[in-house]
């Protein structure tokens, strides 16, 4: 996991992560200070939640300084660029593009790496831990984002997000024993991708029990 | 602690729990996937946030498949029950009775876990830990709930829900020296059922400085 | 950090923090359950946050009665003052006057502790645990108090708040190989008090990128 493809996944998550915290910080009005805190968290607040709940303290993302300054300087860049750029709906189509494919590979990038802390701590059942600590690390930057911007968290009632990387983590927590981690982790980020490429391009959704107008706006 | 009638009090807390929680998010109309994630977290969050203030990482219910299926199995049986079932005013009656005691049951048997947890750990002031790790416990749960579904938690303005919780195990705690740990539970389950029913029954409620209308619905 | 002059700070700030939680949820209509556990979380959270992320459990706050008990007749003073005192204009800007110097002391004492808890667990870059433990038990308990309470958190996007405090901890740790523990200490101090009295004697802001009314009030 340490080859330099995992290295440059990662970057390209963590950035497309701030980015989503910094538009959501700047839509509802934050202050810089804000949008630095929603770009960090949603950046680095899944890998927190993570490794607090598996006991690795202080969390990784703490003690860092690179994880930290792409997202400080994206927050930034956000900012400026906010208050700057005139968005033709050209540009905000290929930005969008451009975006659903670094926070895709994000996810699922997350989603390999908190499935990796979870087999390193083998407590209990094989599989539970380790697809959690997935879909937490995948999801969780998410959540707090939301939660902070007063906003329900979006992976609750819209789209297949979530799923793709539960269906993955699980899907490779089932295989390990008789592929190996490498194999593992590639065929999570094989179908992390495709799911959520197809939800994207196909408008995917699961079942609502009670459908209708999102209460709670 | 580990005989068979407080595994079943167990087991029907985390049930009662996991209903509330998907009804709460089938009525804030999330897809399926935010049903079992509402329903997990409630079911199985004080402990988990219980276990991380304790230093027990990972929870015990991040290990562990038991509650957590019966999680998900509540989960997709109200997901089901939501769309099928004609509920008649009769029906829903004897539903909430049903429902109201698998609630306080586990908000009895999820205070008792808490409070020896914090027992088990000596630290400072015997009594401060115990107490609020048993309240923690207890109504943690839903408050990650009322957080995730953008409600004001629930216990913050409403009844005698975690003041059962608290008063239960602050009188236990403080007689378990004399009376032991097993006469201290089953004192800390009678008081909680005790009041909680108690409020049910006469609508007790406490002392609000400000009356009126709550804010921020 | 042990002499009586930083217990009176803490203890200040202490004060400070409950009353601002207790008040919110007064303002929000809660019960006084509510109001108990909204000036615990603003007085001990930030803290009880900075000590699970560096693995200090359980948190000190949670083994520890004094903060407790202070947080708790806190509350129940202003409770029983809210329902009772007739505030005349005056006696109200004299109010916000204490409650303002005791608010900042806090901010200071409890940068402070935060930024020492981080210094003394030397992990990775030795300036980003230190500073961020110091602005998250500054600013951690104000945030859990307005999530609680369904508001956005102040500190996202209004006055020169966390700024302070990340100001004073990023200067005096940078400083502190030269100059010491204790002047740091102080220096910090200074630093958090001046830019907070600044910030509220003549106005300052932050940068707004999308400046207006803020959405999701």
């Amino acid at each position: 996991m340490d080859s330099l493809t995992w290295v440059v996944f990662d970057i390209m998550g963590t950035i497309a992560f701030a980015v989503s915290g910094a538009m959501v910080a700047i839509d509802k009005r934050m202050d810089v200070f804000g949008v630095i805190v929603l770009a960090l968290l949603t950046a680095v607040g899944g890998g927190m939640v993570r490794d607090v709940l598996a006991g690795i303290t202080p969390p990784v993302a703490l003690c860092n300084i690179t994880d930290f300054m792409l997202a400080i300087l994206t927050a930034l860049f956000i900012s400026w660029g906010y208050t700057r750029w005139p968005i033709s709906h050209r540009n905000l189509q290929r930005f969008l593009l451009l975006y659903n494919i670094c926070d895709t590979i994000g996810l699922a990038s997350f989603t390999i790496t908190g499935m990796l802390t979870g087999l390193g701590r083998e407590y209990g059942n094989p599989y539970v831990l380790p697809v959690l600590l997935g879909v937490i690390t995948a999801v969780g930057g998410g959540v707090l984002r939301d939660v902070m911007a007063r906003r329900m968290p979006v992976v609750l009632y819209k789209d297949i997000y979530a799923t793709a990387s539960l269906v993955g983590a699980l899907v490779s927590c089932l295989l390990y024993p008789y592929i190996g981690i490498l194999a593992a982790s590639w065929l999570c980020f094989a179908l992390v991708i495709l799911l959520r490429a197809g939800a994207l391009r196909y408008d995917w959704h699961l079942f609502h029990p009670r459908p209708g107008k999102r209460l709670g706006k």
